[in-house]
Formats: C-alpha cells, sequence, structure tokens
C-alpha cells in the first residue's frame, strides 16, 4: 500500500497551471497546505483557482517555502532562475519530461543549483490542462528525483510520497538516458510507423490487426508537446535512434539480398534480440514470465464483459493484464486475459465448465 | 451476426497439422465433412487426430475435393504443387502469409494455377501449434482470398464463410502490400525497438510506462517463424522499410543539429504525419474518432474490474475498449475505459457518484 506522510512545507507556489500543476496543487490544499497559483493565461489561472486549487498569487502574500515549476519545457530554466531570484529562500523544483537540458540552461542563466531539485512525475503527459486535473494523479505512478551534488532532495521526496507517489532517484543523466530509452524512442517509433499510413489505400487498413493498433498507439499524442520533449533530449534520444538505424540497415541490407552469406542470419539474430529484449520489461508485479494468456470469446453486448469478469473475481482470479481486440464488422469480440501461468489450467477448465468459448492462449 | 452457410466441400485433406491446419480441421469436422490429415511429424498428426480433427490419410482413401496447405512458408509451394499433382481434380489453397513469392514459386516448379487458391486468415499468429487449435479460431476474423485470372475462388469464399470468417478479395500483390505495412513492418519496428532494451539498466526498465510495452509487446512472438515471413515478402517490406529509414534519418538529421533552418519543422511534421496517420486507422466499429477514454482507479484485487464493469453494463454501456495499467510496487491499478465519445460525460458523473475514482480522460 503507499505510505502516507505529511506533506513537507506548509506554503508552496505553483507556476503552470496545466494538467501537472493543477493536478499537484489539488492534491496539496487536499493535505492543508496553503498554495498559491501564477500562470501566463488568465483563464488557466481563473480555471485553476475555481476548482479549489489554490489562490491567485499577490506580491504582497507570505513568501512560499517551496516553488514547483510546471510551465512548457521550453521556458522552465527561465522560470526556475526567476523564481531562485524573487524567492531567495524557497526550494525550486520542476517536473519536466527533460532534465540535462533544463540544468545546463538554468547554469548558463546563473542560476543557484543549491536550492533547485530536478523532478519528473511519470505521469499523464498525453492529457493536457487544467480541465484534466485530478488530485490523484500522481498515485501509485514513479516520480523521478534528480540528485544534485548539493540540491535539498530530501524534503522534495518526502513531498511526493505524501502524495502518493513512488520516488525513484537519479541522477540527470541517468534521467535522460532513461526517458529516451523507454519513453522517446518508442514514442518517435511509434509515430514513424503511424506516418506510413498516412497514404495508405483503404483496403489495407481495413486487415490491420491489434498489433498495428498496439505500436500505433502512442502516435495519437499531442505532436506540438512531442517536438519540444524530443528537442530538448535530442542527445540521449539520437543515440538510441542511431543504434536503432545501425540495426534497420542490417535488416534492410539483408532483405534486398537473402541468398548473400549472412542475410538468413542477420534476420533471425534481430528477431531473436527483439524477442529477448521485450522479456526484460517488468510485469505488474514484476514477473512478466510468470504470466500467460486465455483468449476468451465474447458476445459484442453490454455486461458480458462483466459476466466474465465477475466469474474470475468469484474464483479468486487476480488479473495481471486484460485487452479486447474485435474484428472489423463482427458481433463477437475477444478477451485476453492475462494471470499467473500456473492458474491458467485451472481457469481455462471452469471457463470451459461455465459455457465460455477459449479461442486461444499465448505463452 | 456471422452468416453461417453449408461448407461446399464433402472431402478435405489438410497438409500441416499445426495451430492453423488443425483449427480448420476440427472446424469442418464439427460441420460434417470428412477430413483427412498429413504432416511430417508423426507427432503432432497424432495429436491432431487424437483431438478428433480427422483421420490420417491413407494412400487407399477417396481422393478429396479440396486441399488446404498449411504447412511453414518456405515449404507451401512446393507442397502445392505436389498436391496439384497427386489429386488432379482438387482445388488446392494455401494459407500462408506471403503470397507473392510463393505464387511465383509455384510457377516456376510449373504448378497449374487454375486449380489453385491463395488464401491468408488474419487469425492465430503468435500462438503455435496442434495443441492451440480451436475449431472456433476464424470466428469472425479477416480472411483474405486472392483472386487469380482463374482460380476457383467462388468455392473457396464459400469455406471461409462456413467457418464464421469474413472473406476479403485481393490480388496477391494488393495482399503483400497490405500486410507489408499492417503486419510486417509494425513487427518490425517492434523487434527493433526491443532489440534496445537487451542491454538497458534495471534501473531505465523500471520507469517503463505503458507506450514501451504498447511498442514492443508483438517482439515477443516467434522469432524464428517469424525471419520466414519477412524473408518470404522481402519486396514489399523493403519499400515500407525503405520509406521508414527516410523519415527517421530526416528526424536524426534535425535532432543533430536543432537550431539548422528547418531542423524544428521537420521534427514537427513528422510528428503531425504520425498523428494524422492513426487516426486512419478504423476502430471497433470504424468510428475511431467518436470513442473517447476514461482511467477508472481500481484496487488491486480480484473481482475490483468485474464490479466497474457490472456497473457499466447496468447503465447499458457498450465498452469499445478497455486497458489495464499497473504501477510497480503499487497495490491501485488503473483501468482506461473507451466508450462512445458522447457518452462520457454522463458516464464519468454516474461513476462519481458511485464512489469511483477517475484519474483523467484522454480524448
Amino acid at each position: 500500500m503507499i505510505s502516507m506522510t505529511t506533506v513537507p512545507f506548509s506554503r508552496v507556489h505553483i507556476v503552470g497551471a496545466g494538467l501537472l500543476g493543477t493536478s499537484m496543487a489539488l492534491a496539496l490544499s487536499e493535505r492543508g497546505v496553503a498554495v498559491t497559483l501564477a500562470d501566463s493565461s488568465p483563464t488557466s489561472l481563473s480555471l485553476a483557482r475555481d476548482y479549489g486549487a489554490g489562490d491567485v498569487w499577490e506580491a504582497t502574500m507570505p513568501h512560499p517555502e517551496l516553488v514547483i515549476v510546471a510551465t512548457p519545457p521550453d521556458v522552465v530554466a527561465r522560470m526556475v532562475v526567476d523564481m531562485l531570484a524573487a524567492f531567495p529562500e524557497a526550494i525550486v523544483a520542476d517536473v519536466a519530461s527533460v532534465k540535462g537540458a533544463i540544468y545546463a540552461e538554468i547554469l548558463r542563466l546563473g542560476g543557484n543549483l543549491e536550492r533547485f531539485v530536478g523532478t519528473h512525475p511519470m505521469a499523464g503527459r498525453e492529457r493536457g490542462g487544467a480541465v484534466s486535473a485530478r488530485s490523484d494523479l500522481f498515485t501509485a505512478r514513479p516520480w523521478i528525483i534528480c540528485e544534485g551534488a548539493a540540491s535539498p532532495t530530501e524534503l522534495v521526496t518526502r513531498l511526493v510520497i505524501s502524495v502518493g507517489a513512488i520516488p525513484l532517484a537519479m541522477s540527470f543523466t541517468e534521467h535522460d538516458d532513461a526517458v529516451a530509452l523507454v519513453s522517446h524512442l518508442p514514442q518517435l517509433v511509434s509515430t514513424l510507423t503511424a506516418a506510413r499510413l498516412s497514404d495508405a489505400s483503404a483496403q489495407s487498413l481495413s486487415v490491420a490487426g491489434g498489433g498495428l493498433r498496439d505500436v500505433t498507439r502512442i502516435a495519437a499524442s499531442d505532436p506540438g508537446l512531442w517536438a519540444q520533449i524530443i528537442g530538448a533530449n535530442a542527445g540521449p534520444l539520437l543515440s538510441q535512434l542511431t543504434a536503432l538505424a545501425a540495426d534497420l540497415h542490417s535488416v534492410m541490407g539483408a532483405l534486398s539480398d537473402l541468398e548473400a552469406k549472412g542475410s538468413r542470419t542477420t534476420l533471425a539474430d534481430t528477431l531473436q534480440r527483439g524477442h529477448s529484449g521485450v522479456a526484460r520489461l517488468p510485469g505488474k508485479h514484476g514477473v512478466s514470465s510468470h504470466v500467460a494468456s486465455l483468449i476468451v470469446v465474447i458476445d459484442d453486448t453490454p455486461g458480458e464483459l462483466a459476466r466474465l469478469l465477475t466469474q474470475l473475481g468469484q474464483w479468486n482470479v487476480n488479473l495481471e493484464d486484460l485487452r479486447l481486440e474485435h474484428s472489423p464488422g463482427a458481433n463477437v469480440g475477444f478477451a485476453e486475459v492475462s494471470l499467473a501461468k500456473n492458474a491458467v489450467a485451472e481457469v481455462e477448465k471452469k471457463l470451459v465448465q461455465g459455457g465460455w468459448k477459449i479461442a486461444g492462449e499465448r505463452p
């Protein structure tokens, strides 16, 4: 369970009333903190205030102990430096999804890193605006806290825990390398694949299945925000793309001359490396290799899936994952229920006895 | 609903007792067809027979009216030609996931295309063997039937409908171009991304989220089978990869010199094209732009998700999609329920009244 602790600040000022800023303001207000808000847009600011996120900042107010900068990435460094100057006693933290470029810019602008903590909550990226803000946005999400030489990270770590998030300590280089791999690389790969669909025939698209859907899902994210993010983490992302491009060109070379020595081996090796790589991703409980799936046929009517899950709940089956799949024009669907591998055989038997049709298994 | 018709063949011979061959044999046996089986592996053959898929073929048996070749792709053409010769009155069909290379090889081997029909059921690719076979594997799945100059496609189309699949007519070039785009390209892109995880730090992997998981999911497919598939569709896949590589290199060029004229535009344009491309994928009912999602907080205990879905079923809400997301080490999860956009506001209100916590929305 999430351990709750007291918020280690009594006055917090939040700059940027977007999704992250407003959610943080709501979470802290709920916990009795005096929250003040600022935003370059008077509309966003009023909206956040009306939601009960906090009071609009005025110069006569007592100074905050903590400032959280939650602006778009390209103005974070400037704002951090301004806040460090405006509140010489306060700790200043940001929540941007890139870190190294922001540190470098703060230094260039003469900011004092001794009162700055760079952080990155892994939450909420694909939805925008104060209108989507929730006080429980950070519940159970990882929240990276970057350790600087003299940064006051301990108080910020306690803050993060107090709103229900899971703190993870990293250097800013470790952070940028990690998000380049787990976030920016898949985003760009998804985008590049989805870009191939722009001029595809409707006939081709009609046979698209779950695989294509999975790979291109995050290509639907906000293009403007992502242009800022990948621009601000260009170096680490470029390293990942360079390595991927080398593999891509090996495969293209092999495909262009399949009879050449080594071509078949290149294809087999690349597919095998991908197979091994994905197995390293931690599952829900860090045990992905112990999970298997049953594919159950369900009528495409309201309540049918609930009936299946009620049944599974009655048998005390804990789902690791669940996905729905439909075919174009059909009135039946498939639910892929993932569960502990050692429970599959018994659950399958019970389902069949209960009249469910099993369309297959996945290891 | 699926329209059921009578199977237009009374004797069918199936070569290859793997997942597709055995599933087809089960489906046809259930419908009263006399099915015979052959496989180069005596073990697979016995297993399929013991499942009730059909009888093991013997030379003294009456000739089949239809032969279905369901062997691995690299021996399909040879087997089709042998079957055309062995049964001079029979129609011969295959079910391989590539078509042009197989047509060319059949011609090269002197096969008679007037009795051959190339087909491709879009089902079951990621799970292997007779052990996973199901008579309803093809229910509601698209099944591509390639139209040759003089191919007897009409009877095969009726066969496909009789086992519950949805027939789609294409030329073999249309087929190969379509699957290169919707199946082989995403497979390889997923593999290349997952290959980057092979030597990643455990720390990086610990912050992996749903995006990376989606993109790399199909990299877990059987590497050996996929090496055959992409090798046999090298030309169309190479066209797709060449176009993707061109976009990739534009992005890499832009990232390596962000201040150069046009760099920011290249990033923004590429992200925008991906955004537009994914919007073209047909949704469950062909209306993906009319669907939105609510992200609901659920306790990570058996039955909790069922309780949510039972509630939705009682309100007559028809789910378009459903996904679960968990954070490492947490005891709460998130269910992303997708529904018709115009129903979101009312459903959200009812859920909140019912005590559910909403963690966010996705447009």
